[in-house]
């Protein structure tokens, strides 16, 4: 007997053929920072950012030539249960201001030279409300999780990911209540600022969708087609592009990481070429990061979403590999190591 | 009966008059951030960075055009005992290698566009080993209080502080078992690496410095030229000098923030004007902070000084004052503010 072919199966054959870091090029890496006119190891997590370039991207002399912030735009039919602050027509309103430069993502990529690229998800049509209904059809969410490939088209270097979707905030919750279980209010925050009366309507839509859904959850793929929405599916194919492409990436907050946590219940080794860029003041996002295995390198109260907190955390990224390149080794600045006796 | 005349006079005339900061460019700046295209808050401290800055620079809309770091290097008389992992000569090597662009914070100041100054502090001639006697008299330690104020001179917008010195961890150290008690091990770290036996020398130092001076430590200016260094008096001048200035400040780690807390002691609001741009690896950093009432805006693990965590700090500073001054308002954009029921 044969098993069906599922839309899902060649993201499962990518995950199988995931390319490893190349240890060499981290080793050469941290062989130069010792050389470097610092004491060992005073860079910190600069030093590890440079290693783990280094080790994705296969070089000992990593690059933030072409970085990108890629912003992912969705709509979701959970709207209609009143779980956001925000009527769902300012997902457009605000594809349209980034595109006009008007949004924060906009400046913080000006301020770092960073590329910027917004990809909208058929807005015009939400996906399904979750607490009725799978979000979207098996073929549709591995058409979206294949486009949202194309992300990294082009020749990037580091890849931060983004998102935009009024209601998002409730799909990515109630991912984490489909993958970890807990109560329902255990995964819900404010979002985008929703009253108390929104917030009880927000853990309510996450019990039910979870409740609806449960018989089908086991799969992750499965789980991110019933629960999730197309900004979700995207940045997941996205993750998993950047990886085959040996491109780096740096997450964002709470939404960002609940595609990365499809990927990591896929495979626990399938993030290994991401940093955490921030963690969000959105409630769970810290127990999220935690077990996902990152830590994040900023921490700023930051609940914005649009790969704002990612963005940021390009510029330390910037000033460690300038550092790399920069900085004089003992021998080339005649400073004494240590003190021989 | 008159007081006689101390050298530290005008520094306390100066403290006595320092202003205040602009609560109506403050509230101007939070009225604008409430107008702009992002859940109100959500960019959490990138918004208080920016409330502060206007504040403290006096105006609605503040600037980062002239950022600076200020760097000021000395030598300690107490390296005699043994307390670092590279000999003295290497303070003097570094300030070459800062000339010559080849320290990390050249390279950091590169990547964000910072101006870098070195003051070199009589590096030829030591201050006097602290376990044995004050570090300088009272005249040169006013003078050099004084020095460090020109940090400023010539038009600086937000004022970062550095240092370099051989030794100096061990002075810092002192300066905090000083002020705030303890015992002397709770002071001490491993500095630029010092091995187990250098550790134990320098808890040693620690201890000797502060029983030998213990007599005369209530006053924190007394203090800090017995138990401080030329840099730690330079950099408290630049500190009070930024205040008189309106010039925000962003401290760095261990050392300077040794020179902060002399200044904090003698006036708990001398530091209004300053934020924390990190919280650094050596030990104590993190319990210096909580007691300078300062929260890190980044913890990434650094113990290199020269004003590293500070300039890194900027990059999140130029990427909030980008957001303040260049997103559109909801109005601009057509973005709809909340839902209206």
């Amino acid at each position: 007997m044969y098993a069906k072919a599922s839309p899902f199966d060649s993201i499962r054959d990518l995950i199988a053929k995931m390319p490893r870091a190349s240890e060499e090029s981290r080793l050469a890496a941290r062989a130069r920072q010792a050389q470097l006119t610092k004491p060992r190891g005073s860079l910190g997590r600069l030093e590890d950012i440079v290693a783990f370039l280094a080790a994705w991207q296969g070089k000992p002399e990593p690059t933030i030539d072409r970085p990108l912030v890629a912003v992912f735009a969705g709509n979701h039919g959970v709207t209609a249960k009143g779980v956001s602050a925000y009527p769902a027509s300012v997902t457009r309103a605000m594809v349209e201001n980034f595109a006009a430069g008007g949004a924060a993502i906009n400046q913080i990529c000006g301020a770092y030279g960073i590329g910027l690229k917004v990809f909208d998800l058929a807005l015009d049509i939400p996906t399904r409300d979750i607490t009725e209904e799978p979000a979207m059809e098996p073929a549709a969410a591995a058409a979206t999780f294949a486009y949202g490939m194309e992300a990294i088209a082009g020749g990037v270097d580091l890849l931060c990911l983004g998102e935009m979707g009024i209601g998002n905030t409730t799909v990515a919750a109630a991912i984490y209540h489909g993958l970890y279980g807990g109560a329902p209010a255990d995964w819900v925050g404010r979002g985008a600022g929703v009253d108390d009366s929104g917030f009880l309507r927000k853990i309510a839509a996450v019990e039910a969708a979870v409740t609806r859904h449960r018989a089908h959850l086991a799969d992750p793929l499965e789980l991110m087609r019933r629960l999730g929405g197309r900004e979700i599916a995207a940045i997941a194919g996205a993750i998993l592009a950047a990886r085959i492409e040996r491109v780096p990436v740096i997450l964002d907050g709470f939404v960002v990481c609940a595609a990365a946590a499809i990927l990591h219940a896929l495979d626990p080794t399938a993030l290994d070429h991401c940093l955490a860029g921030h963690v969000s003041a959105e409630g769970a996002h810290r127990d999220v990061l935690r077990r996902l295995g990152k830590e994040p390198l900023l921490d700023l109260g930051l609940r914005l979403g649009e790969g704002s907190g990612a963005a940021l955390a390009v510029a330390i990224a910037q000033a460690a590999l300038a550092c790399h390149k920069g900085m004089a080794t003992f021998a080339e600045a005649n400073v004494a190591d240590k003190i021989v006796e």
